[in-house]
């Protein structure tokens, strides 16, 4: 606890004072001021997380992290849940959406096994074994995990940030892998930004409308069951009362990440909750934060507008796995290189 | 005329009833039927535009086509008319947001004269010297060029595309330069779209509010010197009154795209325009075509409304150039790697 406690109070927002010369700088470069709209935000943000050096988004490497869920005994999920096993094997051949983008975007893929059920994994390269537990407890009737096991998490997603850091990598994907991931996500959303269940509930991976009801009702469930911990405020004991492992595992690489002053492009529905409970800890997250895709998820919205926040891609994807995040580093890419590679008026002859 | 008409003519539809085999395999890739979105439509596009076979997106080419505009005379541009030269050069001297982000995305960027003021150019490996006229006539008191000078736009376009295809590319993005090129634009605008100038004006590379007003006084001068044009309804001769050297030369490339079974990102509010042209005289260009993104310029969404399509890109951008069309160029390569790139349920023993 000590050392995750520290981490929290260690992260620096941004020092803001930069702003003025690197907003002064994009906006001497030869185009419109402000013509490049959200990339020229982008690229300030990249500049005050470098504290004022030239934005350096790559390397650029994405964690996708797999975990199950004792909920999906609610029936709150289309796919069963051997899927989670079954797309971690994939992830490790090359075969998903991950890898196809991961690969476009040049952006290292590490897959990692933070709570899969069943057993280890076979060693393989871009696999980091770390299984804190074979899945999580059903959430609608108590807390998903104890507060050890969210601790361990938040550890591991920090070891990931930090192990990246040690290989120069200079901004961090999130991504996940869980059947029934969705559900958690929900109830966190709700427990933290004080949101409704049935406004927040949606298909996630395939849910038909029925079944959709029913995971709202699951959420409700859940939050009664653990109105402890919702009630305390104290965002750790939410999370590992409505979290799961590979949520708890994101949100440690948010938090160590944003210590780390790394860039960290969040993906979607499930990555996003695990920002907000970062955020929740720390709101200088933000900082460091780029909320990648607008999800499909309905209830992503909700979230978004919740935290006055307003997502970069707006491309109707809701796979998860750290697709979103793969995305987005291209434009973060496009932005370093607006601001590192353009010419002032004054170079180019450019009449202002 | 009867090169253009048979060019026109001979553009080929997509074949629609390929359709169901491109999606068949989508849907039999590992993820949840539909879930990455837009890179999914625009999978299925390419293998539509590729005749049924793999997406290729790849070789990317980005043709800036440069012109002016005798409309400036009316004071409808905040910036002085030398900037369309001087922006030239800085685009040959690779310090302009085209040349930073067509690096990004991995295309080739060639620079066009077609009808800046005053003398040639300099010869530059990436020009293409084809002046047809020191600039346009002013559309605001008649026909901003002659029906020559459009052929020969809408030829030298035809010759950018057909000359890309010479070496190889697949995907051509559209992008241009020319102060006051917001006008004939908006007028094109109201012209194919029935739209109200006064809805469409706005303040382009950064007009104050005064002058938006003025350019819609303008637009609305120039419809009605051109109401012969106009009411006659005939897409070229529309093209010729209000639209500029750069903008025809555009519809020439992507009719001439689109004839050559090429993908084509048409970049924001200008490039759009000449899309709307080459859409008037030949429907079937829409299916090669992408509309990389949402232009900032408020008038870009009506027309967007207008014609029922949805841009891919929510960035907030102005500049132009070709800029919009390079950051879409990602997702069209990512799109592929989606489609040729992922497993399928059996192949990644993955429960469906």
């Amino acid at each position: 606890m000590q050392r995750i406690q520290s981490i929290i109070n260690d992260i620096c927002p941004v020092d803001s004072t930069l702003a003025a010369t690197g907003q002064a700088h994009l906006d001497n470069l030869t185009k419109p001021q402000g013509s490049l709209g959200r990339l020229e935000e982008l690229a300030l943000q990249l500049f005050l997380i470098n504290n004022g050096n030239p934005p350096a988004p790559d390397p650029c490497r994405i964690y996708t992290v797999a975990g199950d869920h004792g909920v999906v005994a609610q029936g709150v999920s289309a796919a069963p849940q051997a899927v989670t096993r079954q797309m971690v094997l994939n992830f490790l051949n090359g075969g998903a959406g991950i890898n196809a983008l991961a690969a476009t975007a040049n952006a290292e893929l590490r897959v990692v096994d933070a709570g899969v059920c069943g057993d280890d994994f076979p060693a393989h390269p871009a696999l980091i074994r770390n299984k804190i537990a074979p899945g999580t407890a059903d959430l609608s009737h108590g807390p998903a995990m104890s507060r050890e096991q969210c601790l361990d998490a938040l550890l591991l997603g920090a070891k990931l940030a930090d192990s990246a850091l040690a290989d120069g990598v200079r901004t961090l994907g999130t991504g996940e892998m869980g059947i029934g991931n969705t559900t958690p996500s929900t109830a966190l959303y709700c427990a933290y930004l004080n949101l409704d269940p049935e406004d927040v509930s949606g298909p996630g991976a395939g849910a038909p409308p029925e079944m959709v009801r029913r995971k709202a009702q699951v959420v409700r469930d859940g939050l009664h069951a653990n109105r402890d911990a919702v009630e305390s405020g104290d965002p750790l004991r939410i999370l590992a009362a409505l979290g799961g492992l590979e949520i708890a595992t994101l949100t440690g690489m948010i938090l160590k990440g944003a210590h780390n002053r790394q860039a960290i492009c969040v993906d979607g529905f499930i990555s996003t909750a695990a920002f907000v409970a970062a955020w929740r800890m720390n709101p200088a997250v933000a900082d460091y934060c780029v909320l990648s895709h607008a999800s499909a998820e309905p209830g992503h919205a909700r979230a978004m507008q919740a935290m006055g926040l307003t997502p970069l891609l707006h491309l109707d994807m809701r796979l998860g796995e750290g697709t979103g995040a793969a995305c987005a580093m291209f434009l973060l890419r496009a932005a370093a290189a607006i601001y590192n590679n353009m010419a002032t008026f004054d170079q180019a002859g450019v009449s202002v």
